[in-house]
């Protein structure tokens, strides 16, 4: 399971305040505990309000980059903002995302084939939020398609099933956690899946209980990819002890402990 | 989800002891408890042990059914052990199991129709343990056509995809879990699914976290019913919000209190 730390986006008031003040030691200690806890790769979002929203994403990734040695998921509407992360990307980056539009797909499908980047895509289309798995699947099959004709490695598409809110659109859930068994069967070799995990439990009076119950269920249909808060442990022993169960790390009985380790090395 | 608690089992020291001195309070007090945490079925097995088998299992019934009101999962490789408790079972009762074998096939599904009972169908053979899910779901057809020939009603079928311990036969978690997915397509409408949930964590340090994260994991695969304790609350917190999240409950801000409410009046 590749784990992408969530936490440092501009939606949080913590980082928010760090990037408008340019104040890099919050960030930076926020890069080294995600990946201590056991990130793979770190999420960068400037957030909503920046208004130099450009510059921001240059500043986060040569701060972050100063620190850590992971990859990096650039996440922004614009393709601009996200082209800022690249150009300095040092290690193979993500990028977050397109949806299955043509006027996305044709500016970020091939911008990540220019930079080697990995590439997420929503299952969203111009008339918003899928209906139901096979409008996701639908969607999904846009995307794929266009990866497909520019010639991007199917190994660096992770498709996204949009994840909704379980307090406002409950019957979503479980069409979003289908839909992940069904894009691994639109291809051969099949697309990874990744999801957003955190918007489940938005408005919630439990988020981190429905987080790691909603990430084990997607694990059990086969997710590849989800982008969480690692700090949280009862959801990094909850995923390690789903991976266990499919067979994907060995048993043994200290498997959590053993798992931190080969991941924070 | 139907719940059926594990607890009343002649295996555990407590409960063999309570059986050999017939020390009612002991038994109704667990009977009392996991109903009480959310059991809708009480699982009854004498132990390997017992001498007076047939005898203790009409006492156990008997001493449960003075003090609760739910169904009993008469538990026993004798049939002559089960049947006991279906001639006093009040509410309708559930056989805990038959096999594959076409000789416990004979005894165990008429005596089902004859008490108008549930009856559970362990995917083994002659052979033993199940190879793979391929190897249960044939299983599970031996046990299906005699259900259908002899005409029980398919709603009071439970296939179980036998569940082994992790520690020991880790590659076999999957294929139960999947097997669980493929039950539901061998017929229409399909059998119903239960697993013994505690055997995947035997032997193991992390018991209640194992058995919860591969509690979730089935239910996401479609899981009708679980032995489990439910006096294990971080469990049937999961569970309940696994049922959330596949839409069996309505979402409110205490879900989790609202579903024990709704479950143990």
């Amino acid at each position: 399971m590749l784990i992408i730390g969530e936490r440092i986006n501009g939606m949080y008031k913590d980082v928010g305040k760090a990037i408008r003040e340019r104040d890099k030691a919050t960030i930076q200690n926020l890069a080294k505990k995600q990946v201590s806890c056991g990130a793979d790769m770190l999420d960068v979002n400037v957030g909503p309000a920046a208004k130099d929203a450009g510059q921001a994403m240059k500043w986060l990734v040569e701060t972050i980059q100063e620190v850590v040695d992971v990859g990096l998921t650039l996440d922004s509407t614009k393709p601009a903002v996200i082209e800022e992360g690249l150009k300095i990307a040092k290690k193979k980056a993500m990028i977050n995302s397109t949806t299955a539009d043509k006027e996305k797909l044709d500016i970020l499908v091939p911008m990540a084939k220019k930079y080697k980047a990995k590439i997420i895509g929503l299952t969203l289309g111009k008339s918003g939020v899928p209906r139901d798995r096979a409008q996701r699947s639908e969607y999904a099959a846009a995307i794929l398609t266009a990866c497909v004709e520019s010639g991007l490695n199917m190994e660096d598409l992770y498709i996204d099933p949009v994840v909704l809110p379980v307090n406002v659109a409950q019957p979503q859930a479980i069409e979003a956690l289908e839909a992940l068994r069904e894009f691994h069967l639109l291809y051969n070799p099949p697309p990874k899946t990744v999801v957003g995990l955190s918007n489940i439990s938005q408005g919630t009076n439990k988020r981190s209980l429905i987080n790691r119950i909603f990430l084990i269920m997607a694990q059990a249909q086969g997710l590849n990819a989800a982008i969480v808060d690692p700090m949280d442990s009862e959801l990094m022993d909850a995923m390690i002890t789903a991976e266990l169960l499919l067979n994907k790390n060995i048993y043994c009985d200290s498997y959590i402990d053993a798992y931190k380790k080969k991941h924070t090395v």
